[in-house]
This record gives C-alpha cells, structure tokens and sequence, in this order.
C-alpha cells in the first residue's frame, strides 16, 4: 500500500523527483533567474490585469499561488505561470459578457473564470486528454496569435490616448476609439507614445548599442529585460514631480498591500453556465500556448515533457489563481525564455520569483501609485506587436490552399467577431476542411517499374502494366465521408475499358476501412462479379486485415489477398497466359 | 449560343435523353406498373400524412405535381418520388416547434418547409455539394432509420387504441399514451388490432399460400400488395355499415374533392429561420434515403445515378411540394422497389402514377370518409416495422467499436431526444471518432522480407534488421490532429536505442502532410541533427511530393528522400559498413 501510494505521488507531483537532488549550485542559478523574472514580472502583472479588465493587484496575485503549485505538479524545468496577454484579453471578452467591468460581480467572475479552467485543465489531465490540443492546428494557432495581438493593442491604445473606448472584435474598439477620440489627453498621449518609442528602441536598438560600448552582452540583455521598469520608474517620477495626476493622466492609483487574499469563486450555476464555454477555449488555448514554450525549452537541455501531467500542473495553478485573487493563468512565452535564459535550472526558480512577488505585493504596493496606465499600455503594446506575424499567410499560401484558409479565416473572424468565435471558426474550418479532402481521395493506377518490384502512378513514372489487370492504389484511408467513391470510380473505370478482367486493389495507404467502407467494398466486390471480374487486394496492413477477418468479406472476395502488389502482380499475369491460350 | 442551350438543357433536363426514345412498348410497361403503384399510394399517401401531422389529402397532393418534376429533372429510371415515413416523421417534429397541429399555420408551416428543403436541396445540386451526404456514415444512418422506425410505430399506437397521445420522443409518446390509457375504445382496438395483424399476416403469408394454392407467383405478388388497399375497404364498410363513428371510432372524415391547389408557402423571415436546421436534416437525410433506393435499382440495370442531378430532381420535388399543398417528399424504398419490380422503364411511369393519384384525388375521396384512422395508422406500423433491424448492433459490434458506439448513441438519442438530436448526434460523433483515431495513428517498424524487395512490421512478419536504420512506416496522414505524434515517438525511440544513425519514414501510407506536419517534421529534422541521426524518407507520394517541393524542408532535410524503401535499405546499409570499418 504505501509504495503504491509512494509511486502514486512520484507521477503525480514530479517535485519529488527533482527535488531530491536540488543542492546548492542549482539552488543559485535558480535564484539568479528569479530576481530577473521578478523584476521583470512585477509591471507586466499589473499592465494583463489592466488588459483583463481587473484592478492591477490581480495580476500580481495571479503570479504568486499559481507558480508554487505549478512548480509541483508541473513536469517543465523552466516554464513560468501567471497571466499572459492573451488569455488576458479572453478573460476580459468572457467576464465582460457576464458582469460590469469595475464592480465585484467582474472579479467574481474572473475567479469563477480561473476555477472552472482549473477544473477542465484537471479532469483533462486526469482522463489524459491533452491530445485534444492538436485539434488546433498550426495555422489556427498562429493566425488566432496574431489576431490577438492586434486586438489588444489596439484595445491599449485607449489608455494612451487617454480616453475610454471598449468592445471585444476590432471595428468595436476602433468604432469607440474614434467616438472619444476629441477626449484625447495631450500629456497621456506625450507618456504613452513616448514610452512606447522606448520600449521599442529598448527591444530593438538597446542591446547592440551597449555590446557596440564594451557592456558584456549578458549584462546588455539584462538592461534590455529591464526596459519596461525604466519605464515605469521614470514615469511614475514624473507623474509625482509635476503633479501630472490632477491634470488629466490617469494613474494606477491605490493598490492594496497584501498577501494574496483567500477568495471565493461563485458556484452559482447560471454563472458557470455561461462560462463553461470560454473556460473551455481558454483553458485549451493556453494549454497550446504553454506546451508548445514548454517543449521547446525542454528540447534544448534533451528533457521531456508529459503534456497529461501539464494539464495538471496547469489546472492546479488556475485553481490557486481562483482562489487567491487572481484570474485565469497560463504558462508564457516571454517570461518563460526569461527565466530559462536567466539560467533557471528547476521549478524552484518559479517557487523563487513567487516570493519575490509577494513581497512586492506586501510593500511595494504603494510605489507604483503614480504609474501611469499609459505606461503599462505601452508595455503591453511592444509586447504584443511582437506577437503579430503575418508571414503565416505567405508560407501556408505556398504550401497548401486550404492550410491558407484556415489562418486567413481565423485571423479575420478573431478580428471581426472575436476571440471565441474566431478560434472555434478556425478549429471547425480545419476540421471540415479535412473532411472535405479525404471525402475526394487522391486514387492512382499502378504499374510495375521494370526491373525492381516496386509498383508506382502510370501517370507519373514509365512502368509495365497488363490490359487485364487494373491495380488502382487508393490514397487514403477508406471510411465514411468516401466510402462511395471508390466504388463508383472503379465502376466507371471498367465501362471504359472491357478488357479488365482482374482488379487489385493495393491497400498500402488504407489505414482503416470502417463499417460504411466495408459495405461499400462488398457491393464493389459483387459488382465486379456480375461482370466476372475478380476483386482481389494487396499490402493490407496488419491492423486492417485483423478487422476485415472478423467480417464476412474475406469469405466472399472473389480474388485473393496478396502480401505484395509483386506478389499480385506475378500470379495475375501469369494467371492470364494460360487463359489468352484457351 | 443555341448549342450551349441544348447542351444546358440535356445536363439538367434528363427526360430530354430518355424521352427521344420512348415507344409503344415503354409505354406498355410503365403504364402498368403505375397502376399497381397507384393502388398502393393511395391509402399509403393518406396514412403518412396523417403520420406527419396533416390532413390526409396533402398526403396525395404531395404526390402528384412532385412525381412529375422528379420525372423531368432525376436520374433514377424507377425512383417513385412523395411522402416516406421517416420524412413525415422528421416533418411532423419540425413544424410541431413552430405551429400546432390543425392549425392553418401548421399546414402553411409544412408547406415552406418543403420549400427551404427544396431550395437546399437545388442548391445543393447546382453547387455540386452531393458529397455531404457521405458524411452519414452506414451505421449512423443504419441506427437512425431503426429508431426512427420505432418512434413512428409508437407514435401510431394511439391511433390503435383510439386515445390522444403526443411527442417527439419514445418517453413522451410512452409516457402520453400511459396517461390517456384510460380513454381507449374498445372498436376502435378491434379494428386497429384486427388490420394490424392482417397486413402482418398479408407481407409474411398470404403469397406463399396463394403460390401453393396455384397462383402464379407474379399474381401472388399483385395481391400482397393489394393487402393495405383490402384492409381499408374492409375497414371503411364495416364503418359504415354498423355505424362506428359514432361509437368512437375516428375516421378521415370528409377530404376535398379537387386537384392539387396552389398554395403559398410562408416567406417570413422568422419562420425560415426556424425551419433551416429541420429542413437541412430532412434535406440530408431524404436525399441519403433516395440515391441510395436509386442507386440499388440503377445498378440492377447497369444504369448510372449522377448525385449532383439527383438532388436538382428532388428540389424541384420539394419546391413543387411547397406550391401544391404537400409537404417534404423523396424517393421513398418501398414505392420505388414496387414500381421497379411491376416493370417500370422510363419516369414516365411515375408521371402516369401522378394522373392516377390526381384521379383519386378528385373522385376517390368521398370514399374514404369512414375510413378509420385506425386502419391507416396500422398500415404504417406494418410498413416501418420492416425498418427496424437491429442486427446493425451486432454486426458492428464484431467489426468495429467506433461504428457500434456510433450506432448505438444514434439509436438511443434519435429514441431519447428527437430526431433531429439523433441524427446531429450521429453525424459529430462519427467525425470525432474518426478524428479520435487518426490522432493516434498506426506506427510500424519494418523490415526487409528476406528474398524480396518488401517491407513488413517486424512484429507480425520475419524481417531482416538494421540496428543503425530505424524504419518507421507511418500509417496514417500526417495532419494537425497528429503531427506531434509522430515528433513524440521518433524520439522516444531514439532515447531509447543510442546505435540508431538513420531514421527512414516510409511514407507509403501518407496521403496528406499539411502545414502543421510540416512544422513538426522540421522539428524532428532538427532534433535528430542534433544527435547526429539523418533523416530519410521513402515511398513518398507524388502529390505529396509535389506539395513539400514548395517547402523549404527538402532543402533543409538530412538525408535523402527515396523512390523505395528498398532503395533505402540498400543505401543505408551499404552506407553503413564502410564507416563501420573506420
């Protein structure tokens, strides 16, 4: 019993595994990492929170539980959890929907929000369901990232321009952007526009500008990493020297310190009803975004990781962000390659940077009362603009039509209805556009080429063929949406041609024949019988003639199953010489 | 211009090709068996309306003008187009959410549904769209003409019992005949009971008694057809000699004598908009019903169906449905197997069938004031009983879990929920399925067959082996659903076996790798150079060829790619002695 209970807890919280050799070196490197990602950290809580629509101290709080229960159910080494910019703004499309911005019932919900993601993320997990992720493909992804960018930035530009705007797709957002546009604050706007050219130069010109002065380049990406605090610092100093509050710049105002508080969801279940569905596209989008940081950072030091056991790690998280002020979390990108590049070498590191976090909550707090909010726009703008790759559309383009439409859709409907309908759209389209393809197979004839023992296409390659012997090999697996097909192109093919006498169907790319493809195939079989013409197939593979062996249409077949088309090929032609001598 | 006119017209106006060569003998024929089809249409087209909620005569007038438009626009020789069960039964569903039943709304309700069916249906036709309906798998559609089967035969029985009972479901037509109990009328059982059991007796007895009697075969057949015709004449004199009806038995009461009128279907937005998703189900599913009852009795002649103008023919069915008092029609199993076995060679039969039922229609219909609704209702449960086949579970069941789940959640849906829900269901939980299944796909490692040039699994088959070439054969396309899939299992293999230095992928069962595959094969190019194993494939196809040609992958790739798997093999081995030899 106990070493059930023993391995039970060895899968289900990897720190136990890591944990037992953590010594001092790794304890060091971890600590290094964590100051960085929590000075890094601190204004980017505060600038999602304002993007999902929270008061600031929510971010803070999302980052702090949220890290420690990641770190010990999590199987990432370097993964860092709290809120990310686009679940930020799915938070704020959802808990919109439902309540005020601004009123308790808001952040009700977005705790709400957190604790049914952490529940899907959990049970997921559990019943080891994260293969569901792969049904966003990758040009859904990427072209619902790149929307998402734009969608928030363009949701920022209101607090730089100091003026109130809303709306979840982008003409909204625009449509009320230009409505207030006379509102425009000058002072808000010289902060906002003003820090953003830094922060862009600070990304862009900063780090070979200093490496060009003789700074170490790893002291050069640290002072790049601290752009956004130089920011905020300078900022805030000039909101308090000039008194820059009382003439019209918004400000952050007063924060709370405090330890994250011990909140409760709502389990009223008109509530959960209405989120079940945004939870759900939350919590898978931000299991891809955070798998995909995870593996990629794994790949790099030859670690793996469980995608089963990161749905635990991160509903764990979003339950602890549910019930400590927070909002729904996710492991991110940037702060992610922070802490890995800052050599974070366990989760420690995350545990590390959640202390660090909560002592800013405890007494930082009141520091950041004159920050302006166009200063944390901005930051989210430089971070986001990054985001925004439209070279998605050039490649899947060249690639594949229907790949080209699946983003192009994607990336038009997130704009134009949304960050819900527009990821469902594209997960659908994706989806449908499959369908569509498999439901018209690519179907081949084969001829033999000479000299080997390989068959290939008539069409493409100069092989023999034999006017009695039709080998057509169908490119596809055989089942429901084109069970039909194959049966009517081959009717059609032995009207044209009477000289058939043998068809062989080579199976080397059927992968499943399910029920309807059966049938399909026993009405083929019977047909070409009544023309006397055998049905005869090749290269089934293993799994396939398994099932095939428990219906009857082995029995019925008419022709043989051969092992190889070469295998075919010999018996049906020298089958055929004795008969052209009757 | 006039040639492109005639040539248009020939595609969609089939009767221009069969009509050329219609002579005295075609005529001969059709002529009889359109009255056989008649004599059976007649109480049949009254029962169904009934069945769908209507007055009995839609059911004739949806016979009339829409057999004539089939005729004209279809494809199918024998196809006897009008009112079928489980149409009347997805109608009844339908326009009862919109109106109640015996209302003027209801009819007009009924009337723009074969409306935006026959719209659907035509559109369809003209944007080629007959592939949807592969999309009902086999056993999907198998498991919902059972259930519905059931639900029609239930729905009868308080014409049987003589009671009032309503509902879309078997609980709700359970639990309303449960509560009514009470109220049946003795007469009315007597009959309903009686007819029942004589047309049960009639479709399994009478024609083999009448052969052994001396009967000719053929004759037997005309007079087991004849059963429902006999058992409404009995019924309606016995009505009328002993006065039943007004001893409770319900009759069909008085039915206008006319043709069918022109009438206007209802154009309101609204009601439209409430009835798209009905008419689509009714769309789909009559069109499953149809090509597949015309495709049986095509083939029997070695005449072809063409999909796509099917659908025009019955569109234009619909639309004249919608404009004649009638309601959704398609070509329904039994009428269509009677026409083709009395001998009908041209749709002309089916327009003579139309004249007949106009006939009737204008002079036949006081004669069936007394008919009793019981005798009607008992026709239909005789009727869908043959529907119903259960052994669609067990043999699903053997062959393929997937399918039997499908069939099974179709059954108890359509019986639980409805039939829309059923069928919906159905349809999503086969493409989930089948997406479920290709996320995991089939992954083999093969080896050389000794004494050939074929690969097998090395598990099923006595294969030679390279312990530096790992040959994968990968039996599925690569697409979103599992691209990192095979990513995942290269490397586990990899970190398992440290003498592997070449992976092969044999890619003779990949049909598609689209754009998402395509990243996560680049990824695994990657992280195999960094461990020094090149990356081959083989057997690739040419469309799939020609697709990575436009990709940088082949470019980056480390290995080769290969015509065979054979020429692989003896590359990489010959590759390998000389560097084992360093």
């Amino acid at each position: 019993m106990k070493t059930d209970l023993t391995a039970l807890a060895k899968r289900y919280v990897p720190a136990l595994d890591w944990g037992r050799s953590y010594n001092r070196d790794t304890f060091q490197n971890d600590m290094i990492a964590a100051v960085i990602v929590t000075i890094m950290l601190i204004p980017q809580s505060l600038a999602y929170a304002l993007l999902a629509g929270l008061p600031p101290e929510a971010g803070l709080y999302a980052s702090i539980l949220p890290i420690i229960l990641y770190a010990i159910f999590g199987t990432s080494r370097a993964l860092a959890v709290g809120p990310v910019a686009v679940v930020s703004l799915m938070t704020a499309a959802a808990v919109g929907q439902v309540a005020e911005q601004g009123t308790a019932g808001y952040a009700i919900a977005a705790l709400t929000l957190a604790v049914i993601s952490g529940g899907i993320l959990l049970a997921m997990g559990l019943l080891k369901l994260g293969f569901l992720a792969n049904f966003l493909s990758h040009p859904v992804i990427a072209g619902f990232i790149t929307a998402s960018g734009i969608l928030i930035a363009a949701s920022q530009f209101k607090h730089i321009l100091g003026i109130d705007a809303h709306g979840h797709t982008l003409p909204q957002v625009l449509y009320t952007l230009n409505e207030n546009m006379n509102d425009a604050n000058p002072i808000t706007i010289a902060i906002g526009v003003g820090a953003t050219l830094f922060l862009f130069w600070v990304r862009k010109g900063l780090k070979p500008l200093l490496i060009k002065s003789g700074v170490k380049p790893k002291l050069a990406d640290v002072a790049q990493k601290a752009g956004p605090v130089a920011a905020v610092v300078v900022t805030t100093l000039a909101v308090f020297a000039f008194g820059l509050a009382d003439r019209g710049v918004a400000i952050v105002g007063e924060v709370p310190q405090s330890l994250p508080p011990l909140t409760m969801p709502s389990f009223s279940p008109e509530l959960i009803g209405a989120l079940f569905i945004p939870a759900l596209l939350i919590s898978v989008i931000g299991f891809v975004e955070s798998i995909s940081v995870a593996q990629t950072l794994a790949a790099k030091k030859r670690q793996r990781i469980d995608p089963d056991q990161e749905l635990i790690g991160l509903g764990a998280a979003n339950l602890g962000a549910g019930f400590t002020g927070g909002y729904p979390v996710t492991g991110g990108f940037a702060r992610s390659v922070v802490n890995f590049d800052a050599g974070a070498e366990t989760p420690a590191a995350g545990a590390f940077t959640a202390v660090g976090l909560a002592i800013a909550a405890l007494a930082l707090t009141p520091l950041v009362f004159f920050l302006p909010k166009a200063t944390l726009a901005a930051t989210i703008i430089v971070a986001v603009l990054s985001l925004v790759d439209f070279s998605i559309l050039k490649t899947s383009w060249g690639y594949s039509k229907a790949d080209f439409a699946a983003v192009t859709a994607t990336i038009l409907l997130t704009l134009g209805l949304g960050v819900e309908t527009g990821v469902s759209a594209g997960v659908i389209l994706s989806i449908l556009l499959h369908l569509y393809k498999t439901s018209k197979p690519h179907v081949a004839e084969v001829g033999l080429v000479p000299g080997t023992q390989h068959f290939r296409n008539i069409h493409r390659h100069a092989v023999d063929t034999d006017p009695a012997v039709l080998t057509i090999r169908i490119d596809e697996s055989l089942y429901f949406p084109n069970a039909r097909f194959l049966e009517d192109y081959v009717l059609d093919r032995i009207s044209d041609d009477k000289e058939i006498r043998h068809v062989v169907l080579m199976c080397s790319a059927v992968n499943v024949i399910d029920f309807s493809a059966l049938e399909a195939l026993e009405a083929l079989n019977l047909r070409l019988k009544d023309n006397d013409i055998a049905l005869h197939m090749s290269e089934v593979k293993g799994p396939v003639m398994d099932r095939l062996e428990k219906s009857h249409f082995l029995h019925d077949l008419t022709g043989r199953v051969f092992l190889s088309q070469f295998d075919a090929w010999v018996a049906l032609t020298a089958d055929r010489t004795p008969k052209a001598a009757e």
